[in-house]
């Protein structure tokens, strides 16, 4: 049965990322990929094209370096303040990975929350709040995969930026140098889960007076070109297979021109139905993770939907264990075509309960 | 042209694992393994099956858990003295991962060098010291990939022993019961890059008085059962299809029986060459990595050796840029048959030197 991805990360990748890295891993000028050396030329060009298509497509600036590392975006959730948290940092607390981010730099030094919307269960983002300027950085992070909201503006800030751009990095073009650092995940929008990127202001590195272990000092990694010690080589290939599609579909100007599309779709079809609503604030509405219910008098219904839509090959849409509902993530890999296909399914149900 | 991998890390893997990986790549039940949820039920499973094989052919111990975490040993160099070093911990120096491990220690605590082979060039494993009373733990290299030596003993420490076993965990049974700690990038003996393991026991965990951000700490990993964040689920994956294999050959016995024939073959060889000589010394000869050099009368032959064995398809086996010469590695997946190849080309050049 055709299946339709709507997981929410490890996610949907394109075929191509698929494939290329399948031939990779059976055999890549006679040896596996995942049998040659980090260092050889071959995996060194590997690496230095994925680094240079990252720079191209997402346009980062002279003056920032671009770094893979293993592990995820929970370790940056340290990494970041250790390298730059000197006295005290602020935070936007917009969602569950917001506070896990807070929570971890509080082991640094002092957090200030500027504002948060918890109290209304993260519906939406928080814009009614300054930006301290006695801090070492501002944390946001651009999307909530839990809630579904997006933060879609390149903030000013008066002190460095650091965005956790995990599940929305290369979905819209993005001011780099509005931003200290921005890192993230591979899993959701990049390729196999294992590696996250950074991108990262040179100057605003090599402040902080404590010392920093050699694994967690961004210098480190980038002083090495990401070659400090054996790095995740199969993800970063998938990371290289999915940037040569993007830059083959038209860069990240159409990746978000569809994006964009594909929410539409979705949203439009439940604000017109009888039975389904969203559960962010409109305006703050994600593009990558939509979140909608069913209406509170058809509560019930929820399980005979969801093995509706799963015996049609519809895979992921469970909302997180902590929210319930419904979530279809439609990232950059995200045929439209799947979009309609869920909006139908919606429909016939909604026709089933009339 | 067939190629012979004598790669030292990332390095040849059963073709069992290359083509299992490769087909779960391709698809795992519809979709892409890259594209399955980490929480999905086929995931679960898998990480479930791997836990369970490692434990069952390492023989681990009631009391102990097997945790997997992205990244790879660097990161554990200071995840252990993170979990571990309240006052002073004790290294022997026996190469430069020891001493890079060492390093590690030194931001958390004072370090005891208890012995070190570091003036002899690391040819040997120092064995006249005393393990002190009165440290935290007490750290050993088993295998020291660069210089070609190893720890074959698993030594009585009167404080928990913690080992890195990167590059000779499952080449032979271990009594994991006379360990504290054993960690391990897994790219050498058991799957792709981006992975660590640690096998700990349970009561050495939660006495050190820091703090602990929450991904470094072991005891979040181990409650999780490696699920806290996204877990490098290809690298997993690799590892899974690798313990299936060890276990198809007959297990660690068996490997190890091989491993021993293997380098016994390169090691003879090398004994008997009239321009060969082996660097390691002799009790102390890794069974994983074999280093040699060419007689100092022959010396500036080693480039004509390298390009006349690489041009019959042997790769990997130039010797670690810091030391030279040459190194074989012959880990778990290396048939018997490629030692045979090497062995024959050795004495092929010998004949034309003569």
């Amino acid at each position: 049965m055709k299946k339709y991805n709507f997981n929410a990360g490890p996610a949907i990748l394109p075929r191509e990322v698929i494939d290329g890295t399948m031939y990779a891993v059976n055999g890549y000028d006679g040896l596996s990929l995942m049998e040659i050396s980090h260092r050889s030329k071959e995996f060194g060009g590997i690496l230095k094209d994925t680094v240079s298509l990252f720079r191209e497509l997402l346009d980062v600036p002279y003056g920032y370096s671009v770094i893979f590392l293993g592990g995820g975006a929970s370790l940056q959730f340290c990494m970041v303040p250790y390298n730059l948290l000197e006295t005290r940092a602020a935070y936007l607390n917009t969602g569950s990975w917001a506070k896990k981010a807070m929570k971890e730099a509080k082991f640094f030094g002092d957090v200030v929350e500027v504002a948060s919307s918890e109290d209304s269960d993260y519906t939406f983002i928080p814009k009614d709040y300054a930006i301290p300027t006695d801090v070492d950085y501002f944390h946001v992070t651009t999307n909530n995969t839990i809630f579904g909201t997006e933060l879609f503006t390149d903030i000013y800030s008066p002190v460095p930026l650091v965005a956790d751009m995990s599940s929305d990095i290369f979905s819209r073009p993005v001011d780099v140098g509005k931003y200290g650092l921005i890192y993230g995940g591979v899993q959701k929008n990049l390729g196999t889960a294992g590696l996250a990127f950074v991108v990262v202001r040179d100057d605003i590195l090599g402040k902080v007076s404590r010392s920093i272990p050699t694994m967690l000092d961004y210098g480190t990694h980038i002083k090495a070109g990401s070659l400090y010690n054996t790095p995740p080589v199969v993800p970063i290939y998938s990371v290289f297979k999915n940037l040569e599609w993007i830059k083959s579909v038209g860069g990240v100007g159409e990746i978000n021109a569809r994006n964009r599309r594909k929410a539409a779709l979705l949203y439009d079809a439940i604000d017109a139905s009888r039975i389904f609503r969203g559960t962010a604030s409109v305006g703050d509405r994600s593009l990558m993770n939509v979140c909608f219910v069913m209406k509170d008098e058809y509560k019930e219904l929820e399980g005979r939907f969801a093995d509706y839509v799963s015996a049609r090959g519809v895979v992921g849409i469970k909302g997180h264990r902590s929210v319930g509902g419904f979530r279809a993530s439609l990232y950059n890999a995200l045929p439209e075509e799947y979009v309609g296909v869920l909006v139908s399914l919606m429909k016939e149900s909604e026709r089933e309960v009339a």
